[in-house]
């Protein structure tokens, strides 16, 4: 079992220190954060599948592959240092350089992370000055101010920690996350950075991360678009003296706690989706396929007809269906049956049991559940995702003009 | 070579008569049409490939399985006749029927089509009645009228019709369509009713649509939905006296005047798509392979973030180059290189070459094209896209309430 810890973050956990100023890349905000840890961690981390990656990313996966430990992640926002070619890629080498010699570290124990516009140069030297002001104020509370500095378009800091009881003692995970839309001038990134004082091993770390990944940030669409910035990462320092074994009872503890915090970070974004109004929940039930209960939730997810609908709080259950029958997935289209929470909308053989007022009572909650069960097989998945507003086409066309 | 005929349509090509009526589907506007050619056609037909099929879809689909030829095909709009069950399919089947004993002809060789609102039961009572009155209006220039009457949110008539001479003589082919986003309440639909009085074996015809559809209608989005009810449809009457064989130049000329005829229906269906201001064509160019080609002018064309970007005329090249980079292609960002009509916005290894004003020019037009070159090889094709705007919100969020 575990228990969320308040006003928790990355450094809820032993020997994690943060710190998050502004250096000078955005105009006025919070713009660089920074996350150390004494001791070395073991680290695990997944990243975007977009083949434009940045240079950060790039350096960071690098780290992730050589199997080193790492000390240290720092993130700039407001400029993703993306699409700049080798002058890029050079200024995100310097920014790793930097931080390690000024923490007095390896460079390869130093991770980092940008996001903000694309296509623009890093002012890499603000980032040179930055670092002698923010590494002084590492403090073992900077964790919400390091969530501040990575927000671009976020309206909100996304920031969580809970402990695990487990009977060897108590252990701790934490994390901040960023992700709402876009970006000036650009794409939806998220990032996420997870601290935990238990000890895992590499490969068990790596694989625990990409199962959480998984079944949260990768299961959430604001709108449907995959950035050259996104990555999560996953860092273990052991001081907690608990190690982490695979087929444990512990290790599933460990795993469920994990899913809790990728999980609510993953929700957090879609609610706090550019223009966004509503959380909505997809639970699709009853596929052939684990692939095809994937197809038919990110369809749902990603439909602009489903999302405008869920705006309007218009109980068109047709464009559900519709988008479950573009998916690609395999069901008779009269198997299936809808309900929005537990409302009964559409059941077998088309027959249709919609209370439109009902209906339209649920659809206009901040918050509720859209179940569709393809009546072919058995197995299951959510996906999250939020609705299109007119206010998300004003942020993205209007936005640098 | 081919001459556009002025006003033309399907009733432009000799042997085709049509008509458009009003029945009381719709509250008020024309919601029946009825193509008939006296002479039986060989036919050809695309459909949609979402698993959730419309009952007269799947029996248009039959009509050209079994190879039978066609004399009639009977549209209703204002409902689709979609998710309907056993009644549905049974109220097709019943329009089927009484527009061939109306006609004279046999069932097998009335096409039926509908579109608009799915999930509610075709008030087919209507069609029957709508049948007395539409037969005895067949005309030779009734195809406009028939036009009309396949609308739904469209705000324009597509229609359109050409002749080509070729050494043999004269043929024409000519063709009416609707499509504009969504139905109430549902989905993007697209129909296109095609003619020629051109002589063409069954199994070359078939070839040949899939040809020209493949380059046409299958590259537009308005918003990335397909629908239960799309359906593409080539008659061929020969009473031109003139047969198409393949291997001919003959056969390029009626394929490209084809193409000419579906492309043409295609752009005008994006550009009335909903909310939409601008019609946008997208070149890819220098891609490995003609999937990759397919995929990154499908990724670009489906991006909410370049369509938004689009909207408001922001010269932002890094959300169409991170939309290629997500569409799964394989090609190296670096080699990539983007310009809007004449002007280069970005050559390889990212060096931009972005004048933000003469950019911004280019994107306030109503039309304009965005070029990508992948320089990874050599295989290239065209997409055609739409803006994406507060109003596609506001028309699909509210439109029930």
């Amino acid at each position: 079992m575990f228990q969320l810890i308040e006003n928790g973050s990355v450094t809820s956990v032993q020997g994690f220190k943060a710190a998050g100023i502004f250096c000078g890349i955005k105009k006025r905000k919070k713009d660089l954060a920074l996350i150390f840890s004494e001791e070395a961690c073991t680290v695990a981390g997944t990243f975007t599948l977009n083949k434009v990656k940045a240079a950060p990313l790039i350096i960071s996966q690098n780290v992730i592959k050589l199997g080193k430990k790492a000390k240290a992640v720092l993130v700039n926002s407001g400029n993703a240092n993306a699409c700049t070619g080798e002058t890029g890629y050079d200024d995100a080498l310097k920014m790793q350089r930097w931080c390690a010699e000024k923490l007095n570290i390896l460079p390869a124990e130093v991770l980092i992370s940008s996001t903000g516009v694309i296509g623009q140069k890093l002012p890499v030297e603000k980032i040179e000055s930055g670092l002698n002001e923010i590494i002084p104020q590492l403090s073992t509370d900077g964790g919400l101010e390091a969530a501040e500095a990575i927000m671009t378009t976020d309206t909100k800091i996304k920031s969580l920690a809970v402990k695990i009881n487990l009977k060897k003692g108590e252990i701790s995970i934490g994390g901040i996350a960023k992700g709402s839309g876009m970006i000036m001038p650009n794409m939806a990134t998220m990032l996420g950075f997870i601290s935990t004082d238990a000890s895992v091993e590499k490969n068990l770390l790596q694989e625990t991360l990409r199962e959480a990944v998984n079944s949260s940030f990768n299961k959430i669409s604001v709108d449907g678009e995959t950035s050259t910035n996104d990555m999560v990462v996953l860092m273990a320092n052991g001081l907690s003296g608990i190690s982490i074994d695979k087929d444990s009872e512990d290790y599933l503890e460990f795993l469920s706690a994990l899913k809790f915090i990728t999980t609510e970070m993953a929700k957090s974004i879609v609610s706090d989706g550019e223009g966004a109004t509503k959380l909505v929940t997809i639970n699709v039930k009853g596929a052939k396929t684990k692939d095809d209960a994937d197809l038919v939730g990110k369809s749902i997810a990603n439909s602009s007809l489903v999302k405008t609908a869920i705006h309007g709080a218009d109980a068109n259950w047709g464009r559900i269906l519709s988008a479950a029958g573009q998916s690609g997935a395999d069901f008779d289209p009269a198997n299936v049956s809808i309900s929005f929470n537990n409302l009964p909308i559409l059941l077998p053989n088309y027959t249709l049991t919609l209370d439109e007022e009902l209906a339209s009572a649920i659809l206009s909650q901040k918050e509720f559940e859209i179940n569709i069960d393809l009546g072919s097989g058995k197995q299951e998945t959510t996906w999250w995702t939020c609705d299109l507003t007119e206010e998300y086409v004003k942020i993205n066309a209007d936005y640098r003009t």
